[in-house]
């Protein structure tokens, strides 16, 4: 059979690096295209050292006629307003685009320039493009041939949150999203003293408080499609000294007392390849997702306040970013949505 | 002048060695009795190796007449149980006493037990006790004979959370404390699975999940003392791969959106030496209290939502063990309240 | 095509884990059989979280009958002095072994008894056991029924170093091999106050100083295999802060100072799949073959003292164990000597 | 008794903030001045937050009048090329100066070009610059002007090797320095992707391999000032995931086999304040130093192969830097040598 030609854009950046690495490994998937505008010419294991001895692949720079010519999909792993340009050329010339960029996940453009300072230039293509989060927008996805792949903390948080809201079992105005990423968040190229080694190793911290981190409009939008009425949060990232990884413990009341969460979690992902719900007084470690497209998920519920507490764990780069894009990908070209993410943990 | 003349039971743990670094460089401090029962027989510095060169004491076994004949002062650094028999018996040998463990914290024999799984043998010793906390105490510790010294998610979360209870700024129905905490808290004689380098390392897990951890009555009852009626939160401890340091994020919704809660903490604080209040905008990491007796506070309000988050963060093993002990120790011998605890953070 | 039966004895340790993370997703296994004392009568997820929602197997108690009747192929992942009694009776059964415990590793039966303090109880299987290195190895472990799969430091050191034996490139007396390990080498069941998370994180430490480590005879052993006369080195481990990797640096005098190390390592390996010999100048990290088989290895001279340095970096868990282990077996059972083992580094 | 007037000349960076945390503890000093080009205007807490609630100082632009009427003693901790000019200024006006940079450490002008890249622009200045290493030249530190601090490197291998060359224990040919540091040793300002926590983190590896290394001229002339000719070395360092810490093992063939390394060891250091020679078979860690300035000695004595292994650790940051800076201050000054650096390590 022939194999799928893909490309990605941004090759040498976490996001992009990580698609490589699962598109390496996916039977259905030829990589034929990558590029880099800081390792143009250069082989892509000068970028990508973990990939010595694996790949031949060079990084180009990207030009819209080579990638139509060389791919069938393209992944965009560019930095925020490349893709509100690209995908729409790329669609316009019959590829499918997985965007992992912010540029197509909100829906309103005034929120986007609000958030990303940034005008939209496609507007009309943030209406055709699709949420990429499968456990909500599978058969919208399977049609779609620009899908916005969700960012870190709100596939986190929604994983969390959904399957309760929909169940009318919480109190929307109750919620707390609290979670903490690992550094490969902030991305390779802001090597700011903000991620310097030395003032980022054995410590934590708390970022974006009050409502300022960029996901907050992402989660709320996302939670917000199963509501009648639009969903507010209070949502606080913290920065800890891991490298992948991020752990959300979502908090809200219960609206009837005797409901069970973790039943309606069960029930909700009984199907889903890549959400495991843990047993009873079971909660994830972020570390039994590393290097997996997994979301792992443990709630239990606090009687004596009448809250429930939902821990969720991900990898921020894999269900978080490029699993969650090669899954998106599998669905859009019909392959098994599990190939190439059958993986287990890289654990210890 | 005669310097105080101290010992530390249990000086091979955590908690008990790093009160012998503060007291070993107290100006006012003469150690003279170090127990382990570990390390009895052998130098201080075989079951302390960073303080290589620098003592000669050596570990005993810890006996009440050995104890009352060489100290003035003794800190109990035991598990919990230790403590409840013998600090009654050095109290009634007039030694004053800063217990680190839980012996004496709940006020309540019976939560004691529920918690602790143990009887309590002294309660009426319970009675007598001072719980260590100079911010809301220090009028009792003055003249206290027997210090509790509180725990560290409880000094982290008190220390939060208090000023915005005092003046009714928060609804205290509504608080919910999120923390993370490095893995010396878990104590240096449990090294389970748990804390298995390669378990821990490059991952965060949240754990006690649902009011289960035995921290939470002790918050409950320190937020308690300044509310009319008693306290119930919702208290979810994390743990992050950091050798110290206690992150504590609190969530609890203003009773006037109008409030300003940096204010209110800045004020109350304002006199504190150990408490620093950030500005606006502005939030703690625990690197920057390492090794120092610092709480350092930001805090900001979600207009959205209308709650405020204080993020507060404590070195555990200082603020939130052995230097507040130190403290104690300062304020029970009328020595300078700051002794031996001015230094800044070991930094990066 | 019928896939091999495939059994791990062990599964729960850090090496039988990784096997098994590894055999889930070879194109030509079959798992059917995992053991585990530890975890008996539980699903394998309960000892491997990583592995969440990817396996139904359940952890046996290792029983010889059982192996036979499942399995085609066995790995042996326990601890010493195990193999030593079920490797033979598992062969004569015409089941293939390899031994991922040093029990088969040292030729002499009387320098086994000395480093590991046991007798050997199966010296005339020590006489059939083929040591498993495939670079040095290969047409013998094709038809072996038994393979001693090396030790983590032999096989980074053997790597860095035996080109420039076979071409009398160095002066064999002259060789000093200083490694670094992350902490995973030290295994699951060992969680001492050694491998504590407080007294590990952000440490660094040597051990086995001086030809005390039970891998000096294990390195000295494989080098000699290409020399005249028996090699002797000074080996110095050390334990840095990281889950994975070895990283060594060996020295040693070269015999003619024009020679080019750089170019016998690259001559010497090739065409070999998983050593993969960088440019001048260049130098690997351990991150960058974290979860691959890769060896990757830097070299250069120095000129004023007339030494060669060699750097060589591995997954301690994949090409210093389980990797070359499933590399042993692919070459053991005629599959492609990269069957399952293609994958880069899960990086960063 | 009138204080010390001490400035620091460039604050921001990790060794001028760690000769402020000292200082701000010394007992003789009281720090007057203190200047950052980047935070210029700024209290010090704004560039060192550990400093939080300890010091009302604010940075400013350095200047030498302001630097001659608020001082009496300059510590400048500037880039290298600075010291070069500022030094000799601050000398002539009758400042006493120890430098941190590594513009008067090498005592041949050429080879600080060589090396450094830049012309020296005061040659006249090295000759009257006395090395402070206390250990082998407090007599000339007692007297001198202008000192110059060690590199961290060479004092954690000059402290290993000296007393060994002393006594004619080792080949002078045969000594390699195998040396790891901790990423504070690269500095706040080379916030490179190089240090950028992702690509550090869980990961080991070599650099300045074969005597690239800026610090091994700075190590062969320190040996050499013991020995009758010139020595040279191969040195290598590595970059390990701590933040302060370096551990070297040097490894040397001793001239006389029956030579006891750790007796002459001790007996050098019997009377140094700051040099703990461990007992047999013992071996430091990092995290024993951490934040002391203690250098920490093992060694024995491979007797296969007739070489000693020497392991040092030391702080980076302490010992090899700003705690050594201290010491040469007290020495210069007539103050107790151990003034303000008497503290165990912050461990674990």
């Amino acid at each position: 059979m022939t194999k799928l030609r893909v490309g990605i854009i941004g090759v040498s950046g976490y996001g992009g690096g990580e698609i490589f690495r699962l598109a390496l490994s996916h039977p259905d998937v030829d990589l034929t295209y990558v590029t880099s505008s800081t390792y143009v010419g250069q082989p892509v294991t000068a970028a990508l050292p973990g990939a010595a001895g694996r790949s031949e692949l060079v990084c180009e720079q990207y030009n819209l006629t080579d990638a139509v010519s060389q791919c069938d999909f393209v992944f965009l792993a560019g930095e925020a307003g490349f893709a509100m340009k690209a995908a729409p050329e790329l669609v316009a010339a019959g590829i499918k685009v997985v965007d992992l960029s912010a540029d197509f996940r909100l829906k309103d453009p005034a929120e986007f320039q609000r958030w990303y300072k940034m005008t939209h230039s496609s507007p009309e293509s943030i209406v055709d493009a699709v949420y990429g989060m499968p456990e909500i927008n599978r058969e919208a996805i399977r049609t779609a041939l620009l899908v916005a792949n969700p960012g870190c903390y709100p596939t986190s948080a929604a994983l969390a949150l959904l399957p309760l809201l929909v169940q009318n079992a919480i109190d929307q105005t109750s919620i707390i999203v609290d979670s903490m990423s690992g550094v490969s968040g902030a991305g390779r190229s802001k090597f700011t003293l903000d991620y310097h080694f030395s003032e980022v190793n054995e410590s934590a911290r708390a970022y974006g408080v009050g409502g300022a981190h960029r996901h907050t409009p992402e989660i709320e939008q996302t939670l917000s499609t199963v509501t009648d009425s639009p969903v507010t949060i209070t949502f606080t990232p913290h920065l800890v000294p891991i490298t992948r990884g991020i752990l959300t413990t979502a908090y809200a009341t219960l609206t009837d007392s005797s409901a069970n969460p973790l039943e309606i979690l069960r029930a909700a992902y009984a199907e889903e390849p890549f959400v495991v719900v843990l047993g009873d007084g079971q909660f994830p470690a972020t570390k039994h997702t590393f290097g997996t497209n997994n979301c792992i998920v443990g709630a239990t519920v606090d009687r004596r306040t009448n809250r429930v507490i939902v821990v969720s764990a991900i990898d921020n780069l894999v269900k978080g970013a490029a699993g969650q894009a090669i899954q998106n990908m599998n669905i859009m070209c019909g392959f098994d949505e599990t190939a190439g993410l059958t993986m287990t943990a890289v654990w210890p």
